[in-house]
């Protein structure tokens, strides 16, 4: 097995990773003249911003996900290529993967970032993480087991101990799981599970520092707080998370709450190549980048998106990992390639801070532009249509476009499946008979 | 833990199984007056008619199933209850499951039917069947992960292994498999993956007796054999599996097709529940039942759908197992049921034949209807009108039909996504990384 790349004459491009920033980089260059290798461990680009809604049963994970191959179908000079890239040999000037080894003439480096447990086993073992649309359909399948599991039970503390949920980070993610959360809580369990008591479903939500969305606004800040209150989200600010365990979370307050359910929101890490020289890694693990995205120590290998430490007047420790920062730097990136090409200069990046936002309910929105801070209904239908924008795929902004539709009019999340996986050798339905909790299935 | 469902002064009404059969009963049943468990392995009613298009990656895995709770949450005398039902125990009556025991005033026993092997274990542990959702992700993904291992290999015979496909089985669900295989060989391998010759990838299909679709007219199953034909499908009527390894199948022709991919579709059994009287048992494992549906040697359990024996003039060996079989049964049984409570007596149950129908690919199926016989457009139309219509669920039949039509009008199935399960433990994205065949994902 090999990457199995025909030899051309062109200058061969290698893009590791194909989310915002290598999925936008590779979109940029074709018909550029490159012959472009786009590597990702997975067949297809996903939409990180929409992960909560397939854990919330609202979407399909085909709707946040596109196929690499279809997309690039038109460009016979791009290949896409299924592989883990475990590191890179500047003197050769190769990439090593589980498929082999491939020679580049210029590398980027769009590895992303992974869930940081911070070094804690108990968080590792014991939460579920929320980075990849696997791990948002694990986290669907618990809820929903969890909630049949809740109707089984007699005894009230097994109960809750099913039904609570603790999400740790107040970051976007945790606050808009913490509120669709609090509104599956008022408007999906009580009609679907007469036999459970709704009231008692607690949500809790942990943050460690004075205020949720560090990012963004006080106000909108004040704002999302105000939200989760009213929905009866319980917001634990200033609060760290000491210990998990299988079925109780322990805080700094000295406070237990008991639950099997723990979701670990509270932060990534970068997820570099090895094989760099030293100064490319900064003490966080990400790669340190020049202001023309081009890795420290080096000439012919470029680095971006949250995998890349660029740091800026406005953000001296490295521009946030968003996906529009990773969109700017693979449209720059693309333009001084072919500058390049052409022995052109070009201005360093600069990072055009168009603003953040975060949804915590249906209306409920919070949005920052520059001095502008909206909330409410028009932040929500701004949210709404950004990420419809930004979806790949004509067929997929339809079909999120009808659920979102469909959910509002009817307060409804319409695929509430627990669909286990099938494991071979396990003959005929027996996959489908183990009840045990590995994998996730849609 | 224990099924925990509440005693009433109404008569207890036990359903084991939510397929066409027990899902249809429950509809049937809402405000009867009994108190209806409706018991299922999964959370939800699948959709057999169309797991083919969900491996094929034309239909989301969520437009085909359907939430249980969802559909009964008006009805609070219905309660879902999801088990694996393990006996009977007709002296007690009460059956006994994973989460328990349970007391009942009257079983009805509509647990289906499961992939029959024939007791060959190289059968079962190297062939993938297609009995259910799950079975069918699993599916999807294998084909995926063996088109993006045909382009890093670059030994010709290693590349016929991962793309040559063999089907076992010539009814509608191995014809209807083979017909969308030609069609992905014809329209998507050539653009997905330049790197490949889709002109190599054989697709076979297997059928023991002389014609395919048994169950339909000999027209039919003429004009289907000819669609295939000239989609160049290799059709090999009269021919026998004698062996299936890990990279070939032994026909006993004497023929050896090497690949990796053999499709399970040439039979199944039915899934009974021990415990009944022995003459409830016929010889192939269904259950022996009376022309009201009631269960040999019984008379408070009655069993319809697949699982059940019910022979008839027209079908001496008892009915086949269609669907509408299942709902003709169920709606019957519902109405015997509620005439009992009146005292009242029913005539016997009689089959309704309303005929049978394949699809082999765009503007491709056949139909049988009494004497008549359509194929082509018309029939493939009517064949798309009847499945919408007989989806569950509005939100899904929306969907769908955007999905066809899509695939219609670009010749594409739209969702070539091989996910991944994730597996709690392994930390962060190792879910993501694992090469690993067991479990599929959407």
């Amino acid at each position: 097995m090999s990457f199995n790349v025909p030899e051309v004459q062109e200058k061969r491009l290698v893009i590791v990773g194909a989310g915002f920033a290598g999925f936008t980089l590779a979109n940029k260059l074709r018909g550029s003249g490159f012959q472009v290798v786009l590597i990702d461990r997975n067949n297809f680009h996903q939409f990180q911003p929409l992960y909560y809604q397939v854990a919330m049963s609202g979407l399909e994970p085909s709707s946040i996900c596109f196929p690499l191959r279809k997309n690039f179908r038109s460009d016979s000079r791009l290949l896409v290529r299924v592989a883990e890239i475990t590191s890179v040999d500047t003197e050769q000037k190769q990439i090593h993967s589980n498929i082999g080894v491939l020679n580049y003439d210029i590398l980027v480096i769009a590895s992303g970032a992974t869930t940081n447990y911070f070094g804690n086993d108990s968080f590792a073992s014991n939460s579920i993480p929320l980075k990849s649309v696997s791990e948002a359909l694990y986290l669907r399948n618990r809820i929903l087991e969890d909630l049949e599991q809740a109707v089984l039970v007699r005894d009230e503390s097994n109960k809750d101990l099913l039904m609570d949920i603790v999400i740790v980070g107040g970051g976007p993610t945790g606050v808009e799981l913490a509120g669709s959360l609090a509104e599956m809580k008022r408007h999906i369990v009580p009609k679907d599970y007469p036999d459970l008591n709704a009231a008692t479903m607690d949500v809790h939500l942990i943050q460690n520092t004075a205020r949720l969305l560090n990012g963004m606004s006080e106000k909108s800040s004040q704002v999302a707080l105000e939200y989760l209150n009213r929905m009866g989200v319980h917001v634990h600010l200033n609060t760290m998370v000491e210990k998990i365990e299988s079925e109780s979370v322990y805080l700094n307050s000295g406070k237990v709450i008991p639950t099997r359910k723990v979701i670990w929101a509270a932060g990534v890490k970068a997820s570099p190549l090895p094989g760099l020289p030293d100064q490319a890694y900064h003490r966080d693990r990400r790669i340190v980048v020049d202001d023309h995205c081009r890795v420290a120590g080096t000439h012919d290998i470029f680095c971006i998106g949250d995998v890349s430490y660029f740091p800026s007047k406005a953000f001296p420790n490295g521009l946030p990992g968003l996906a529009p920062v990773a969109m700017q730097q693979a449209r720059y990136l693309a333009k001084l390639l072919l500058h390049q090409k052409q022995n052109q200069k070009l201005t360093p990046f600069r990072y055009l801070d168009k603003g953040q936002m975060a949804t915590i309910g249906r209306s409920k929105a919070v949005l920052d532009f520059g001095r502008l801070h909206l909330s409410g209904f028009l932040a929500w239908m701004v949210w709404l249509f950004i990420h419809i924008y930004y979806l790949v795929g004509v067929r997929n902004r339809i079909v999120v476009f009808i659920n979102w539709v469909w959910s509002y009019l009817f307060y409804d999340q319409a695929l509430r499946l627990n669909i286990k996986p099938y494991s071979p050798g396990a003959h005929s339905n027996e996959g489908k008979r183990s009840n045990d909790r590995s994998g996730s299935s849609a």
